[in-house]
């Protein structure tokens, strides 16, 4: 990451501003505002602003006049319970807007989330910095075997090397052609008088998707849950839950309450099938159960055991 | 709007708490924070709470790592631009949460604008206070003859007379039985022991439309304003027009650029069709147009002449 | 459910249209189309329109330019392994619209899901018919001691008559006074010349809430099956699960693969926190665990009991 | 474009496929149905699916049992007021679904619309095809000097050879180095044995922006139309326009009332503003008013001469 001094000075400069307010305010979440969190090696994820906090999620379930705070154990026993059943109404309440710096191709999955509010860097309007993406060499991995969307093991050796020469070489030499044909000099004089320069919308084009651009991003407590059940999952790609994990943080010391619900009742939660629960219900009656007699296909057969932690 | 001695100690209690806070602070719009503000005879909004200001548009739209402010000018000049040409991506960086407290039917209407947060006073699990919603005699108005979905004259005399009769005698008629029907008494013990007492889930149904309900209602700054620009508008309903005309006055506090800009660009302002865009144009080249030369049909004739201040 | 004659013959009117299409098309659902269902004593649901169906979900996983069908048992195992893995996209690509038929309350239940289109019959524009909801004597239940938002016992002998007497009068008085203020009589001219009438927008707010309205509504298949597992759940108000369950028949006649995979999947599933999940490795390696050495509350180890068929 | 004989021939089988239905069907929107309609040099979109007809926005306005239908006139100027007033529901109950094949900077544009279901073919997962977009000669534009986000004129001469030059060749070196680094030979075998081959969901980073791909995007008429008003407009970007623009042809074949309405009260509108009406009004009674003296800023006064077709 590598924040310039006139963007350290501005972040610095908001972080020395303090109000008075009569908002839930949250001082663990106070503390990293505005903060640029690295993520891969380019990239950050700041917490910008925020609305609400536990007990916000506990005033919204009451509908209450006041702070909807009675005991925090009571609260916190509110808010296990509204995860449990699943009513997440509540947690639309509290909001959260972060600024982001990432790679296009982490973008585009990102933006499929589509309960969120975007601004992104326009392209169309402004020069794009010289930045892309380059896995560090623990994450440069081999197509998976089993898994068409998933990877294997670790290059390395000569394939590494030269993968790593092609992805520098052409994202270079891609943005140094975007600049060549962008020819915008100094004081917004042509670099090059003889030539006209190509329109900034039609330039960006010849980028390579690992090129970084940045949001603006906002959205409610639930959504966010949803999004970061999804994308900080070990299904998800590496780039993209590097990017969850960094706001898992921001969650934990925003809602601890919330967060603790949401790590047990979510990301540490399993869902069995009705065929499944079948299964479940003989194996605790004491009978033998293979696959075979199961009625789950193999895969999902798998699945369970590993997840029960047993053999197969 | 009859606020219990205790909700009025549960707001002041709010009210007097003050934190530090490194985001973005609107001292208007903190005067008025929790403060319920009348609407109708016993509803209100009170803002709960927001999120970002003016310069939080100005920032979205420029992607910066700062406040996003320049001078205040150049900020208000920015944010008409981005009023006036439909880029309403900035504008849902901003967020805001109301108390509201309004007639069943009114939150009918409400309802239908689904980009927005919510949680509704649950009937199916709590008792519903006696709040019925009668119109003041200046509110009381026959059918329009002309509009099908609009109001006449005001009712008077003894149609009026008997008209409020049957509001109230009816609200409380069946309020007295829901409350009868559900039997209970103190403590959680039936008020008549002799029965069981009907479900809160079933009982509620014999309550009028002019019942009150409360709800938390959370939106962005740009839904919003769409949703003021309809509600507010001449042509909606009054009961609902009461509301929107409150929360203008906190959108004002709010968001004063933004507030100014929603004023020129949308409140005052009228879309003309492509065909009234060429009667426009014949006009002011000095020819005399009249409706049946023109293209337009009667009532969007009517309405374009209304429009411009002209007799047709 | 009582359909006017010129009502039943607009539907057969339209059933008895066809025209080619080359459109995926589901005779299964064709055969129910625009049909009503009863549901409750006078409501109903009927599909008016669908697009999409098993296949449609195939296609746009697979993004493929023809049907998207290989083997029926292929798509069927695809379809399974999205509903698992909660692919939920490509279930989007299927769309169908109701036209439905229910109490007032219900509506406000059913409205809290956002993600869809709705166009409801205005009683601000026009008249609504006298149709109330009367629970069967069957649904008539008591309040439960346990669940604050569920029913006990069923009610019965005088109670019962009461409750019944009073939902009824209160309906058919309140629905005589809204006529009676609207003043309308044949024709456009007023039944009673000496007075104006009330405005429809006014008269309105003095209905009970279990006067029937009616209104279209579309949604995606991902959204229509989210809203029946929520809906069609044991902890849903009997009132809405009604109008869920005779949807499901729709949705099993129009996508059987997907619904199957619902029912497995969603239904018949349960899901399991990380403390359960360690109890239940705990109970598998046959070890004796009672609540206390849990880690569940009591009454989420009630729940956990339930669902394993076992004795606490 | 370049369809492969396969996939024409998955076409042409399922434009011979009929089958009869009872719903709502277009004649010439089922003659385009699933044909490629082409759009720069290799996208294009096709229609696979859609719902409704101007019928059954008529139907929905009126929540009618039947067809909805009275006369075609009558049904015409219903939908011409829904439009003017701006009642969007019922232009939500039809839905409609496009394959379309487009460069990702184009996607990345699209995506805005949130409202909206899109899947999209999934380089994670799959291998992209070897397809650029490389602008036309006549679409090889400048960068505008007076509008950061427009384009001046075209570039010529060797400008516009280097140009083109730089584009095609950075595009297929990153290609080719894409299929390098996956290593994937015939039958799931590597091409080089000695390489383990880089996972696709890192591979595609190193591909160029002007690459293709293709999705799936389902979405109501409404939402459709305002995404047709946004990227229909001369200032849009030309790329994306070109795909609106096949669009609208599409929408005119499907909807023919609803589109000349939306013609005459979207695409031909202009809105003016308090401030322009204030103008406007002092013009139309004679009086000579001049930019100083209105109000209005340079640019807002220039707009507004502009569109009356006057000289400032």
């Amino acid at each position: 990451m590598c924040l310039t001094e006139e963007q350290k000075t501005e972040i610095e400069a908001q972080r020395a501003g303090h109000a008075a307010t009569r908002r839930a305010t949250v001082p663990a979440l106070e503390e990293m505002l505005y903060r640029a969190i690295p993520v891969l090696d380019h990239g950050f994820i700041r917490v910008v602003d925020y609305m609400g906090d536990d007990g916000a999620v506990v005033q919204a379930a009451r509908v209450s006049y006041g702070r909807g705070t009675r005991q925090v154990s009571e609260d916190a026993g509110l808010i296990r319970y509204l995860m449990r059943h699943r009513h997440t109404t509540p947690f639309e309440m509290c909001e959260i807007k972060y600024h982001v710096k990432l790679p296009i191709f982490v973008a585009r999955q990102w933006i499929r989330h589509r309960t969120a509010n975007v601004n992104e860097y326009s392209a169309r309007y402004s020069i794009l910095d010289r930045e892309f993406y380059i896995p560090a060499p623990e994450h440069l991995a081999a197509q998976s075997a089993v898994n068409r969307q998933g990877r294997g093991a670790v290059l390395a050796g000569q394939e590494a090397a030269q993968v790593f020469d092609i992805l520098r070489e052409d994202a270079a030499r891609c943005y140094h052609h975007y600049v060549e044909m962008l020819n915008e000099g100094a004081g917004g004089a042509p670099a090059d008088p003889g030539r006209q320069g190509l329109a900034r919308e039609l330039a960006r084009m010849n980028l390579t998707l690992n090129t970084y651009t940045q949001w603006y991003w906002k959205t409610d407590l639930h959504n966010l849950l949803h999004f970061l059940s999804l994308r900080a999952d070990a299904h998800a790609q590496y780039e993209i839950r590097a990017y969850a994990e960094a706001m898992l943080v921001s969650v934990e010391a925003w809602v601890p309450a919330t967060f603790a619900a949401f790590c047990d009742y979510r990301l540490g939660a399993v869902t069995f099938s009705a065929a499944m629960l079948s299964v479940l219900r003989r194996l605790l009656a004491g009978e033998t159960v293979g696959q075979e007699g199961s009625g789950l296909s193999k895969r999902e057969w798998a699945e369970m055991m590993e997840v029960l932690g047993r053999q197969g």
